[in-house]
């Protein structure tokens, strides 16, 4: 153990991370929760905290222009390695999502710092707005940086005040029209790696602290509606009837089958019946799906099955079936070896890993599908439970999921060294 | 074809019932349909239009202490014959809903009393508030008639102005508390008729302009309540859910089945879903179910059977089950005397009938639970709709039912006079 010139040990002390967290808490929440929504005075508020925490390291802060956060420890090569986070939350959110990354990050910053100049840059980013609570659009930083954030696309979103996007990202020193030149963050990277808790359920059923994320799913989100015909539930036969609510009945059943047969999720999240009455027939239902798979053929399969489904099920009812998507995005998946060495870093730390798909969509999906190489680690979550206040992980596996991204870390500077030999 | 000392020509005329019933759409409908609700000023304009037309009877007219109105033809006996229907509307109701009974009735009364007294007495009851369309409850009229209706429970009922029943009937001349004393008009009734339109699709889909009515079908009404857990779309495997959507779907299925086997009607008109959001697992999944059935035993038996099957559909599911009761009502079945005659009259009439029950409750339905020999007959509706300003009936059938009800008529004091020697 050796002591730097900034008084810094060059072991890492991941209770402190734990100590961190109780702290941004005590700061930043209330009875209710986590309440750091992006671009308000609490955010600003954990931000100011994070800052004086990097005050006390030999690095570079800046922030970018699209409100991200940058603290650079400059190595011995301009050649750089991303560790990514975001202090923002959800209204009453939990006290790790998004900040137990960024206070992971710093911990490893601080273990890098201590033993002298990496070999290549080290940089810890805290995005900005990667929730998207206060005005619906996530990743807001994250896409401003890799460039697929369209600013007046965004700019007149409005928040529950009809306050406007671009006038509050202002407020926070961000001009909106010129939030893609923030690009530039990425010239040197060449890696991105991200700890999150895992927000689900799997590492705990199984038993595991960690896992390793082998990409973000693909998502086809789509509004369907099925159109019967509204009758009276006390004269109306039953074969007569042209009840919406059979036919999604139905498909909603069949769309179960199409998620566990394609190894996929597949969701109805929401059921709106019309008249909607205790004695009418219901005439009109509309339903919402969301698919989500980690290949590409294997969501496009499950939306095929999905369509043909409700055609048929539309026949058998004699209603009709219209489809309307919301959203889509395609999946993401993260880098080869950046999987493997994450995988060992893991299995270093705890004996035992597993790899799973990440259901939410995180700032490292758009890294990768920037182009920079990325992984991420997941951290077992209490209950599946997140953005909200019961949200937890035993604090056993918060020391070990720190332990987990500083061999990450340090596996994933040898590897790009030995890159950028090649 | 004689004439009578007030001028009534002995034959019937049941193109009047038409021109009368476009007399009076006339006057209380608009573009939206009838607007005869009860206790306005729109129905009391329709119940003096009405009053015009019985001054030219030898009738007495009285309106009674629960607001209904009573035409009386003296006949050879005391024991009389009743014939109903209601005057009031849903707003934005179609034109023969309640008023077709009336003015059905009123041809059948100018034709007794042309043929001078007739061998019973014969009573036309146009009954108050059939709808309950302003404050919620219906039959109100014919319930304080047969003891059914308690005040109490009532009075405190509200319109959509904050208005109570109490007061808004006392407008009308009832006072509330001694509604039930209208009770004294069963005294001397020995046989209810009453003709509606179906309501339904049934006469239509078979081709056939009239029906007998067997009674109205048994209600259980319930609300069920599945509790699964709300889980993230994305991170939660499909193995891992408790998805209320997925067991109301099954029971929703299950349910129509049950109707089906069981030779009754079973509707599921509401579903609400929790948090009712596109990325997450329902948690919490509401349904309402409406069964009916013509017989006891039959109801009961579905309503078993829906019980079972939600039992074993949330063991499946791993989620929770609750019912609650919302209301029920025990079948109720017509007179078989008087259905063999409203059968006879029908043949004769069309030289075709079909048997059907009732779907929806009708002030028969009271009339008949307290004891008075009750039947009614259907007349075919186009397209099943009702309670909108597009319900609709063909003339050459108006005309058909008006003929059956007058042939009804007759028979049945035929069959009065016989019992009342025997």
């Amino acid at each position: 153990m050796t002591t730097t010139p900034f008084g810094l040990l060059s072991v890492l002390q991941p209770q402190r991370t734990i100590d961190e967290l109780k702290e941004l808490r005590a700061l930043t929440g209330t009875a209710d929760g986590a309440q750091r929504v992006c671009w308000t005075e609490t955010w600003a508020q954990a931000r100011a905290w994070l800052q004086a925490k990097l005050a006390d390291l030999p690095v570079t802060v800046e922030i970018d222009e699209a409100g991200n956060l940058w603290a650079t420890l400059r190595g011995e090569s301009e050649q750089a390695l991303l560790i990514g986070g975001h202090m923002d939350s959800v209204p009453n959110g939990g006290w790790l999502d998004g900040c137990l990354n960024v206070l992971g990050g710093l911990e490893v910053l601080r273990r890098s710092a201590a033993a002298g100049p990496p070999p290549v840059t080290v940089r810890l980013v805290d995005w900005a707005d990667e929730e998207g609570a206060r005005f619906g659009r996530s990743l807001f930083g994250s896409s401003a940086v890799t460039g697929t954030l369209n600013p007046a696309a965004v700019r007149d979103l409005t928040d529950r005040d009809g306050v406007k996007l671009v006038d509050a990202v202002a407020q926070f020193g961000v001009d909106l029209a010129r939030a893609n030149a923030a690009g530039r963050q990425l010239q040197h990277a060449a890696a991105y790696l991200e700890l999150h808790i895992e927000q689900g359920p799997v590492l705990e059923s199984m038993n595991l602290p960690l896992g390793v994320v082998l990409g973000t799913f693909g998502v086809e989100r789509h509004a369907i509606r099925f159109t019967g015909q509204s009758a009276h539930a006390g004269s109306t036969p039953m074969h007569q009837r042209r009840d919406a609510f059979g036919a999604a009945a139905k498909l909603g059943l069949e769309i179960r089958e199409i998620g566990k047969r394609n190894g996929g999720v597949c969701t109805v999240g929401s059921v709106v019946t019309k008249p909607g009455i205790v004695t009418a027939v219901v005439g009109q239902c509309d339903m919402t799906l969301d698919q989500r798979h980690l290949h590409a053929e294997g969501l496009a399969r499950m939306l095929d099955e999905a369509k043909a489904a409700s055609e048929r099920i539309a026949a058998e009812e004699n209603v009709d079936v219209e489809w309307q998507r919301i959203w889509q995005i395609e999946p993401i998946l993260f880098d080869p070896a950046l999987i493997k060495l994450a995988d060992q870093a893991i299995q270093e730390t705890c004996g035992v890993v597993h790899q799973l798909p990440s259901g939410p969509l995180h700032d490292a999906a758009e890294v990768a599908r920037a182009g920079v190489p990325t992984v991420m680690l997941f951290v077992q979550s209490l209950r599946g439970l997140s953005h909200a206040k019961e949200e937890d992980t035993k604090e056993e596996h918060l020391l070990l999921c720190v332990q987990a991204l500083d061999r990450l870390a340090d596996k994933t500077m040898a590897w790009m060294v030995e890159n950028s030999k090649s």
